[in-house]
Protein backbone atom coordinates (compact mmCIF):
# COMPACT_ATOMS: atom_id res chain seq x y z
CA UNK A 1 0.00 0.00 0.00
CA UNK A 2 2.86 2.82 1.25
CA UNK A 3 4.94 3.62 -1.85
CA UNK A 4 6.62 6.28 -0.77
CA UNK A 5 4.91 9.30 -1.61
CA UNK A 6 3.67 11.61 1.04
CA UNK A 7 6.03 11.15 3.51
CA UNK A 8 7.28 14.46 4.91
CA UNK A 9 3.68 15.33 5.89
CA UNK A 10 2.01 15.32 9.32
CA UNK A 11 0.03 12.47 10.59
CA UNK A 12 -3.01 12.55 12.44
CA UNK A 13 -5.52 10.07 14.59
CA UNK A 14 -8.68 9.92 12.85
CA UNK A 15 -11.83 8.57 14.87
CA UNK A 16 -15.12 7.18 13.94
CA UNK A 17 -18.01 8.49 16.08
CA UNK A 18 -21.38 6.12 15.87
CA UNK A 19 -24.81 8.36 16.29
CA UNK A 20 -26.81 5.34 16.93
CA UNK A 21 -30.77 5.80 16.68
CA UNK A 22 -33.14 3.51 17.49
CA UNK A 23 -36.87 3.40 17.97
CA UNK A 24 -38.94 2.08 21.24
CA UNK A 25 -42.31 1.34 19.34
CA UNK A 26 -44.03 0.91 23.11
CA UNK A 27 -42.62 4.11 24.36
CA UNK A 28 -43.28 6.03 21.29
CA UNK A 29 -39.87 6.87 21.83
CA UNK A 30 -36.70 7.82 19.42
CA UNK A 31 -33.75 6.39 21.61
CA UNK A 32 -29.57 6.81 21.01
CA UNK A 33 -27.02 4.26 22.01
CA UNK A 34 -24.73 5.16 24.46
CA UNK A 35 -21.65 3.56 26.22
CA UNK A 36 -19.34 5.13 28.91
CA UNK A 37 -16.24 5.92 27.81
CA UNK A 38 -13.27 3.18 29.04
CA UNK A 39 -10.58 5.20 28.56
CA UNK A 40 -8.26 8.65 30.02
CA UNK A 41 -9.36 11.10 29.64
CA UNK A 42 -13.09 11.30 29.95
CA UNK A 43 -12.76 7.27 31.80
CA UNK A 44 -16.17 6.67 32.82
CA UNK A 45 -18.84 9.49 31.02
CA UNK A 46 -21.16 9.02 28.68
CA UNK A 47 -19.76 9.13 25.04
CA UNK A 48 -21.23 8.03 21.38
CA UNK A 49 -19.69 4.60 20.84
CA UNK A 50 -16.69 5.20 18.69
CA UNK A 51 -13.09 3.80 17.89
CA UNK A 52 -9.83 4.95 15.85
CA UNK A 53 -9.57 4.02 12.27
CA UNK A 54 -6.94 1.43 11.61
CA UNK A 55 -3.99 1.71 9.09
CA UNK A 56 -5.34 -0.41 6.38
CA UNK A 57 -8.97 0.50 7.18
CA UNK A 58 -11.51 2.41 5.50
CA UNK A 59 -13.32 5.09 7.66
CA UNK A 60 -16.92 3.72 6.78
CA UNK A 61 -15.45 0.37 7.67
CA UNK A 62 -14.42 1.12 10.91
CA UNK A 63 -17.75 3.18 11.51
CA UNK A 64 -19.32 -0.88 10.27
CA UNK A 65 -16.87 -2.66 13.02
CA UNK A 66 -17.74 -0.20 15.80
CA UNK A 67 -21.06 -0.62 15.15
CA UNK A 68 -21.03 -4.48 14.72
CA UNK A 69 -18.95 -4.85 18.15
CA UNK A 70 -21.60 -3.25 19.88
CA UNK A 71 -25.16 -4.55 18.90
CA UNK A 72 -24.14 -7.86 16.54
CA UNK A 73 -25.53 -5.94 13.09
CA UNK A 74 -24.22 -5.71 9.73
CA UNK A 75 -25.84 -4.25 6.44
CA UNK A 76 -27.99 -0.97 8.22
CA UNK A 77 -28.31 2.20 7.30
CA UNK A 78 -25.54 4.05 8.30
CA UNK A 79 -25.01 7.29 6.70
CA UNK A 80 -21.66 9.68 6.97
CA UNK A 81 -22.87 12.61 9.18
CA UNK A 82 -20.19 15.41 9.25
CA UNK A 83 -16.10 15.42 10.12
CA UNK A 84 -15.05 17.18 12.77
CA UNK A 85 -11.31 18.90 12.34
CA UNK A 86 -10.94 21.17 15.21
CA UNK A 87 -7.49 20.84 16.68
CA UNK A 88 -8.73 21.21 20.55
CA UNK A 89 -11.77 19.24 20.25
CA UNK A 90 -10.46 16.00 22.26
CA UNK A 91 -8.51 17.56 25.37
CA UNK A 92 -6.82 13.70 24.54
CA UNK A 93 -4.79 14.91 21.55
CA UNK A 94 -5.56 15.78 18.15
CA UNK A 95 -8.41 13.70 16.74
CA UNK A 96 -10.23 14.53 13.77
CA UNK A 97 -13.40 12.75 14.01
CA UNK A 98 -15.73 11.31 11.40
CA UNK A 99 -19.46 10.45 12.25
CA UNK A 100 -21.86 8.57 10.84
CA UNK A 101 -25.92 8.01 12.07
CA UNK A 102 -26.97 4.78 11.78
CA UNK A 103 -30.77 3.88 12.07
CA UNK A 104 -31.50 0.32 13.41
CA UNK A 105 -34.52 -2.12 14.56
CA UNK A 106 -34.82 -1.41 18.56
CA UNK A 107 -35.36 -5.19 18.73
CA UNK A 108 -32.61 -6.55 16.43
CA UNK A 109 -29.76 -5.88 18.63
CA UNK A 110 -27.89 -8.63 20.13
CA UNK A 111 -28.23 -8.83 23.93
CA UNK A 112 -24.87 -10.29 24.77
CA UNK A 113 -23.02 -7.76 22.66
CA UNK A 114 -24.94 -4.70 24.30
CA UNK A 115 -24.51 -6.30 27.96
CA UNK A 116 -20.95 -7.22 27.30
CA UNK A 117 -19.97 -3.58 26.10
CA UNK A 118 -21.66 -1.94 28.44
CA UNK A 119 -23.99 -0.12 25.59
CA UNK A 120 -27.04 1.67 26.92
CA UNK A 121 -30.13 2.95 25.19
CA UNK A 122 -31.02 6.56 26.37
CA UNK A 123 -34.12 8.48 25.31
CA UNK A 124 -33.56 11.71 23.19
CA UNK A 125 -35.33 13.36 25.00
CA UNK A 126 -33.07 13.21 28.06
CA UNK A 127 -29.71 12.67 27.38
CA UNK A 128 -27.50 12.93 29.66
CA UNK A 129 -24.22 14.71 29.41
CA UNK A 130 -21.34 13.39 26.96
CA UNK A 131 -18.34 13.66 26.25
CA UNK A 132 -15.95 16.31 23.98
CA UNK A 133 -17.96 17.58 21.43
CA UNK A 134 -20.16 14.29 21.54
CA UNK A 135 -23.95 16.46 22.08
CA UNK A 136 -22.85 18.76 18.73
CA UNK A 137 -22.51 15.62 16.66
CA UNK A 138 -25.66 14.05 17.97
CA UNK A 139 -27.61 17.81 17.16
CA UNK A 140 -26.25 17.88 14.11
CA UNK A 141 -27.04 13.96 13.33
CA UNK A 142 -30.68 14.71 14.37
CA UNK A 143 -31.36 17.38 11.95
CA UNK A 144 -30.21 15.52 9.35
CA UNK A 145 -32.70 12.64 9.99
CA UNK A 146 -35.25 15.47 10.57
CA UNK A 147 -34.42 16.39 6.71
CA UNK A 148 -33.65 12.81 5.46
CA UNK A 149 -37.16 11.09 6.63
CA UNK A 150 -39.02 13.78 5.16
CA UNK A 151 -37.75 12.63 1.76
CA UNK A 152 -36.37 8.99 1.37
CA UNK A 153 -38.25 6.20 2.95
CA UNK A 154 -35.35 5.53 5.57
CA UNK A 155 -37.91 5.93 8.94
CA UNK A 156 -39.07 2.27 7.80
CA UNK A 157 -35.58 1.28 9.25
CA UNK A 158 -36.20 2.33 12.70
CA UNK A 159 -39.89 -0.03 12.44
CA UNK A 160 -40.08 -3.66 12.60
CA UNK A 161 -41.33 -5.06 9.98
CA UNK A 162 -45.05 -4.87 10.28
CA UNK A 163 -46.51 -1.99 12.20
CA UNK A 164 -49.29 -0.02 12.31
CA UNK A 165 -50.17 3.45 10.74
CA UNK A 166 -50.28 4.87 14.12
CA UNK A 167 -46.93 3.36 14.82
CA UNK A 168 -45.64 4.90 11.68
CA UNK A 169 -46.94 8.48 12.39
CA UNK A 170 -45.59 8.32 16.05
CA UNK A 171 -42.39 7.66 14.83
CA UNK A 172 -42.59 10.55 12.93
CA UNK A 173 -43.65 12.82 15.90
CA UNK A 174 -40.76 10.91 18.12
CA UNK A 175 -37.95 12.16 15.37
CA UNK A 176 -39.19 15.95 15.20
CA UNK A 177 -40.19 15.96 18.70
CA UNK A 178 -43.73 17.56 17.90
CA UNK A 179 -47.43 16.69 16.76
CA UNK A 180 -48.48 15.88 12.96
CA UNK A 181 -51.77 16.47 11.04
CA UNK A 182 -52.93 12.97 11.23
CA UNK A 183 -55.10 13.41 8.04
CA UNK A 184 -52.05 15.12 6.00
CA UNK A 185 -49.61 12.42 7.43
CA UNK A 186 -52.07 9.41 6.09
CA UNK A 187 -52.71 11.33 2.90
CA UNK A 188 -49.22 11.82 2.07
CA UNK A 189 -48.14 7.86 2.85
CA UNK A 190 -51.43 6.44 0.92
CA UNK A 191 -50.59 8.50 -2.50
CA UNK A 192 -47.26 7.16 -2.74
CA UNK A 193 -48.46 3.77 -2.60
CA UNK A 194 -45.35 2.29 -0.71
CA UNK A 195 -47.20 0.20 1.99
CA UNK A 196 -48.81 -3.04 1.89
CA UNK A 197 -51.75 -3.35 3.92
CA UNK A 198 -51.89 -7.01 5.74
CA UNK A 199 -54.66 -9.17 6.58
CA UNK A 200 -54.01 -9.01 10.10
CA UNK A 201 -54.45 -6.73 12.78
CA UNK A 202 -52.73 -5.05 16.10
CA UNK A 203 -54.58 -5.49 19.08
CA UNK A 204 -52.44 -4.36 22.06
CA UNK A 205 -53.66 -0.73 21.79
CA UNK A 206 -57.28 -0.68 20.81
CA UNK A 207 -60.11 -3.29 20.72
CA UNK A 208 -60.99 -2.39 17.33
CA UNK A 209 -57.60 -2.89 16.02
CA UNK A 210 -55.42 -1.41 13.39
CA UNK A 211 -54.28 -3.12 10.58
CA UNK A 212 -50.46 -4.23 9.70
CA UNK A 213 -48.75 -2.58 7.18
CA UNK A 214 -45.20 -3.26 5.40
CA UNK A 215 -43.06 -0.90 3.66
CA UNK A 216 -42.13 -2.38 -0.03
CA UNK A 217 -39.04 -1.26 -1.20
CA UNK A 218 -39.74 -2.61 -4.80
CA UNK A 219 -43.10 -0.29 -4.97
CA UNK A 220 -40.46 2.71 -3.78
CA UNK A 221 -38.07 1.65 -6.34
CA UNK A 222 -40.84 1.73 -9.08
CA UNK A 223 -41.69 4.98 -7.84
CA UNK A 224 -38.46 6.58 -8.26
CA UNK A 225 -37.90 5.36 -11.73
CA UNK A 226 -41.10 6.76 -12.40
CA UNK A 227 -39.28 10.23 -11.28
CA UNK A 228 -41.48 10.45 -8.41
CA UNK A 229 -40.06 11.86 -5.10
CA UNK A 230 -40.97 10.47 -1.31
CA UNK A 231 -42.44 13.26 0.36
CA UNK A 232 -43.60 12.61 4.09
CA UNK A 233 -42.70 16.86 4.21
CA UNK A 234 -45.37 17.34 7.02
CA UNK A 235 -43.79 20.04 9.01
CA UNK B 1 -1.23 19.50 23.05
CA UNK B 2 0.03 15.71 22.66
CA UNK B 3 -0.82 14.54 26.06
CA UNK B 4 0.12 11.61 26.01
CA UNK B 5 -3.26 9.61 25.63
CA UNK B 6 -3.58 7.70 22.52
CA UNK B 7 -0.14 7.22 21.66
CA UNK B 8 -0.62 3.40 20.66
CA UNK B 9 -2.76 3.84 17.29
CA UNK B 10 -2.10 4.30 13.80
CA UNK B 11 -1.88 7.83 12.13
CA UNK B 12 -2.95 8.61 8.66
CA UNK B 13 -2.20 11.62 6.15
CA UNK B 14 -5.37 13.82 6.20
CA UNK B 15 -5.90 16.29 3.16
CA UNK B 16 -8.19 18.20 2.31
CA UNK B 17 -9.37 18.94 -1.21
CA UNK B 18 -11.49 21.94 -2.64
CA UNK B 19 -14.45 22.39 -4.98
CA UNK B 20 -14.22 26.18 -5.94
CA UNK B 21 -17.42 27.20 -7.71
CA UNK B 22 -17.21 30.60 -9.60
CA UNK B 23 -19.99 32.42 -11.79
CA UNK B 24 -19.04 33.32 -15.37
CA UNK B 25 -21.68 35.92 -15.27
CA UNK B 26 -21.12 36.77 -19.48
CA UNK B 27 -20.89 33.05 -20.23
CA UNK B 28 -23.86 32.36 -18.22
CA UNK B 29 -21.50 29.36 -16.91
CA UNK B 30 -20.78 27.86 -14.20
CA UNK B 31 -17.00 27.30 -13.77
CA UNK B 32 -14.56 25.50 -11.36
CA UNK B 33 -11.01 26.10 -10.41
CA UNK B 34 -8.84 23.60 -11.10
CA UNK B 35 -5.45 22.89 -10.88
CA UNK B 36 -2.52 21.11 -12.59
CA UNK B 37 -1.07 18.38 -10.08
CA UNK B 38 2.38 19.20 -8.87
CA UNK B 39 3.30 16.22 -7.21
CA UNK B 40 3.41 12.22 -7.91
CA UNK B 41 1.86 10.40 -8.48
CA UNK B 42 -0.58 11.77 -11.23
CA UNK B 43 1.91 14.85 -11.86
CA UNK B 44 0.56 16.99 -14.67
CA UNK B 45 -3.47 15.89 -14.37
CA UNK B 46 -6.26 18.14 -13.52
CA UNK B 47 -6.86 18.25 -9.64
CA UNK B 48 -8.80 20.12 -7.44
CA UNK B 49 -6.79 22.56 -5.25
CA UNK B 50 -5.85 20.51 -2.09
CA UNK B 51 -3.12 19.80 0.46
CA UNK B 52 -2.24 17.75 3.10
CA UNK B 53 -3.56 19.05 7.24
CA UNK B 54 -0.84 20.05 8.96
CA UNK B 55 0.31 19.65 12.64
CA UNK B 56 -1.85 22.06 15.25
CA UNK B 57 -4.03 23.01 11.90
CA UNK B 58 -7.85 22.75 12.21
CA UNK B 59 -9.30 20.52 8.90
CA UNK B 60 -11.45 23.91 7.89
CA UNK B 61 -8.69 25.61 8.44
CA UNK B 62 -6.45 23.86 6.35
CA UNK B 63 -9.42 24.27 3.51
CA UNK B 64 -9.43 27.70 4.46
CA UNK B 65 -5.57 28.06 3.51
CA UNK B 66 -5.92 26.02 0.34
CA UNK B 67 -8.15 28.20 -0.93
CA UNK B 68 -6.75 31.77 0.08
CA UNK B 69 -3.19 30.48 -1.88
CA UNK B 70 -4.95 30.35 -5.06
CA UNK B 71 -7.07 32.89 -4.75
CA UNK B 72 -6.15 35.61 -2.07
CA UNK B 73 -10.00 35.19 -0.77
CA UNK B 74 -11.02 34.93 2.95
CA UNK B 75 -14.25 34.83 4.40
CA UNK B 76 -15.89 33.32 1.57
CA UNK B 77 -18.96 30.61 1.81
CA UNK B 78 -17.11 27.39 2.16
CA UNK B 79 -19.34 24.54 3.38
CA UNK B 80 -18.06 20.78 4.19
CA UNK B 81 -18.99 18.16 1.39
CA UNK B 82 -17.95 14.83 2.36
CA UNK B 83 -14.84 12.98 4.17
CA UNK B 84 -13.75 10.22 1.67
CA UNK B 85 -12.10 7.16 3.45
CA UNK B 86 -11.69 4.36 1.57
CA UNK B 87 -8.43 2.75 1.50
CA UNK B 88 -7.08 2.86 -1.57
CA UNK B 89 -8.36 5.91 -2.93
CA UNK B 90 -5.52 7.55 -3.69
CA UNK B 91 -2.69 5.45 -5.24
CA UNK B 92 -0.13 7.38 -3.63
CA UNK B 93 -0.62 5.98 -0.20
CA UNK B 94 -3.72 6.01 2.35
CA UNK B 95 -5.10 9.61 2.81
CA UNK B 96 -8.62 9.82 4.07
CA UNK B 97 -9.62 13.59 2.46
CA UNK B 98 -12.09 15.80 3.37
CA UNK B 99 -13.86 18.16 0.79
CA UNK B 100 -15.52 21.60 1.05
CA UNK B 101 -16.87 23.13 -1.73
CA UNK B 102 -16.51 27.12 -2.13
CA UNK B 103 -18.62 29.57 -3.66
CA UNK B 104 -16.77 32.58 -4.55
CA UNK B 105 -17.53 36.03 -7.11
CA UNK B 106 -15.93 35.34 -10.30
CA UNK B 107 -13.70 38.54 -10.29
CA UNK B 108 -12.52 38.70 -6.98
CA UNK B 109 -9.63 36.30 -7.83
CA UNK B 110 -6.55 37.40 -6.98
CA UNK B 111 -4.89 37.67 -10.86
CA UNK B 112 -0.98 37.21 -9.25
CA UNK B 113 -2.27 34.50 -6.88
CA UNK B 114 -4.07 33.01 -9.47
CA UNK B 115 -1.05 32.88 -11.99
CA UNK B 116 1.39 31.40 -9.65
CA UNK B 117 -0.79 28.24 -8.48
CA UNK B 118 -1.65 27.41 -12.76
CA UNK B 119 -5.16 27.35 -11.12
CA UNK B 120 -7.71 27.58 -14.17
CA UNK B 121 -11.55 28.29 -14.46
CA UNK B 122 -13.31 25.34 -16.42
CA UNK B 123 -16.65 25.30 -17.77
CA UNK B 124 -18.86 22.57 -15.57
CA UNK B 125 -20.08 21.75 -18.92
CA UNK B 126 -16.98 20.61 -20.02
CA UNK B 127 -14.90 19.54 -17.08
CA UNK B 128 -11.27 17.89 -18.12
CA UNK B 129 -10.47 14.50 -16.46
CA UNK B 130 -10.00 14.72 -13.30
CA UNK B 131 -7.16 12.44 -11.29
CA UNK B 132 -8.00 9.96 -8.25
CA UNK B 133 -11.49 10.07 -7.17
CA UNK B 134 -12.14 13.86 -7.53
CA UNK B 135 -14.70 13.56 -10.61
CA UNK B 136 -16.46 12.54 -7.70
CA UNK B 137 -16.09 14.99 -5.12
CA UNK B 138 -17.24 17.37 -7.65
CA UNK B 139 -20.29 15.31 -8.46
CA UNK B 140 -21.55 15.25 -4.80
CA UNK B 141 -20.73 19.00 -4.29
CA UNK B 142 -22.51 19.94 -7.53
CA UNK B 143 -25.38 17.82 -6.18
CA UNK B 144 -25.39 19.72 -2.67
CA UNK B 145 -24.99 22.76 -4.27
CA UNK B 146 -28.59 22.20 -6.27
CA UNK B 147 -29.86 21.35 -3.34
CA UNK B 148 -29.00 24.15 -1.42
CA UNK B 149 -29.58 27.08 -3.43
CA UNK B 150 -33.50 26.22 -2.87
CA UNK B 151 -33.33 26.56 0.36
CA UNK B 152 -30.36 29.13 1.21
CA UNK B 153 -29.57 32.56 -0.29
CA UNK B 154 -26.17 31.48 -1.40
CA UNK B 155 -26.82 31.67 -4.80
CA UNK B 156 -25.45 34.93 -4.21
CA UNK B 157 -22.18 34.54 -3.57
CA UNK B 158 -21.82 33.87 -6.77
CA UNK B 159 -23.46 37.04 -8.59
CA UNK B 160 -21.58 40.43 -8.33
CA UNK B 161 -22.81 42.90 -5.48
CA UNK B 162 -25.60 43.92 -8.32
CA UNK B 163 -27.13 41.97 -10.51
CA UNK B 164 -30.40 41.66 -12.63
CA UNK B 165 -33.27 39.14 -12.47
CA UNK B 166 -32.41 37.91 -15.44
CA UNK B 167 -29.00 37.34 -14.43
CA UNK B 168 -29.85 35.42 -11.46
CA UNK B 169 -32.08 33.77 -13.12
CA UNK B 170 -29.24 32.51 -15.81
CA UNK B 171 -27.49 31.09 -12.58
CA UNK B 172 -30.36 29.16 -11.29
CA UNK B 173 -30.13 27.61 -15.03
CA UNK B 174 -26.12 27.40 -14.99
CA UNK B 175 -26.16 25.38 -11.74
CA UNK B 176 -29.36 23.15 -12.62
CA UNK B 177 -27.77 23.02 -15.87
CA UNK B 178 -31.82 23.06 -17.21
CA UNK B 179 -34.36 25.91 -18.32
CA UNK B 180 -36.35 27.25 -15.17
CA UNK B 181 -39.76 28.90 -15.73
CA UNK B 182 -39.84 32.87 -15.81
CA UNK B 183 -42.65 33.80 -14.35
CA UNK B 184 -42.43 30.93 -11.17
CA UNK B 185 -38.72 32.10 -10.80
CA UNK B 186 -39.48 35.30 -10.62
CA UNK B 187 -43.00 35.41 -8.16
CA UNK B 188 -40.94 33.03 -6.20
CA UNK B 189 -37.79 35.69 -5.37
CA UNK B 190 -40.19 38.69 -5.45
CA UNK B 191 -42.41 37.15 -2.69
CA UNK B 192 -39.71 36.83 -0.09
CA UNK B 193 -39.12 40.37 -0.58
CA UNK B 194 -34.54 39.68 -0.38
CA UNK B 195 -33.87 41.74 -2.92
CA UNK B 196 -33.78 45.76 -2.95
CA UNK B 197 -34.62 47.58 -6.51
CA UNK B 198 -31.37 49.95 -7.42
CA UNK B 199 -32.47 52.87 -9.53
CA UNK B 200 -29.69 51.86 -12.28
CA UNK B 201 -30.30 49.89 -15.12
CA UNK B 202 -28.01 47.04 -16.98
CA UNK B 203 -28.02 48.33 -20.76
CA UNK B 204 -25.15 45.47 -21.85
CA UNK B 205 -27.69 42.95 -23.07
CA UNK B 206 -31.08 44.70 -24.04
CA UNK B 207 -31.69 48.29 -24.98
CA UNK B 208 -34.89 48.81 -23.02
CA UNK B 209 -32.49 47.60 -20.02
CA UNK B 210 -33.35 45.90 -16.68
CA UNK B 211 -32.83 46.92 -13.24
CA UNK B 212 -30.31 46.20 -10.98
CA UNK B 213 -30.79 44.56 -7.71
CA UNK B 214 -28.87 43.85 -4.11
CA UNK B 215 -29.76 41.23 -2.18
CA UNK B 216 -30.35 42.54 1.28
CA UNK B 217 -28.69 40.16 4.03
CA UNK B 218 -30.69 41.66 6.85
CA UNK B 219 -34.16 41.40 5.09
CA UNK B 220 -33.16 37.44 4.78
CA UNK B 221 -32.96 37.41 8.48
CA UNK B 222 -35.72 39.35 9.95
CA UNK B 223 -37.33 36.87 6.85
CA UNK B 224 -36.05 33.80 9.13
CA UNK B 225 -36.46 35.44 12.46
CA UNK B 226 -40.20 35.64 11.50
CA UNK B 227 -40.18 31.60 10.72
CA UNK B 228 -40.00 31.80 6.73
CA UNK B 229 -37.79 29.70 5.11
CA UNK B 230 -35.61 30.69 1.87
CA UNK B 231 -37.64 28.75 -0.82
CA UNK B 232 -36.71 29.08 -4.70
CA UNK B 233 -37.22 25.90 -5.30
CA UNK B 234 -38.14 25.70 -9.47
CA UNK B 235 -37.67 22.20 -9.99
Amino acid sequence: MMTGYYQIEGRHLVAVDCIIFGYDIRDKDLKLLLVKRNMDPGRGEWSLPGGFVKEGEGVFEAACRVLNQLTGLQNVYMEQSFAYGDVNRDPGGRVISVTYFALIKYLDIDPVKQKTSGAQWRSMKELPKLVFDHRKMVDRALRQLREKVKIKPVGFELLPEKFTLVHLQDLYEAIYQRKVDRRNFRKKIQSMNLLEKLDEKERETSKRGAFYYRFLPANYEEFTRQGFYFNLDVS
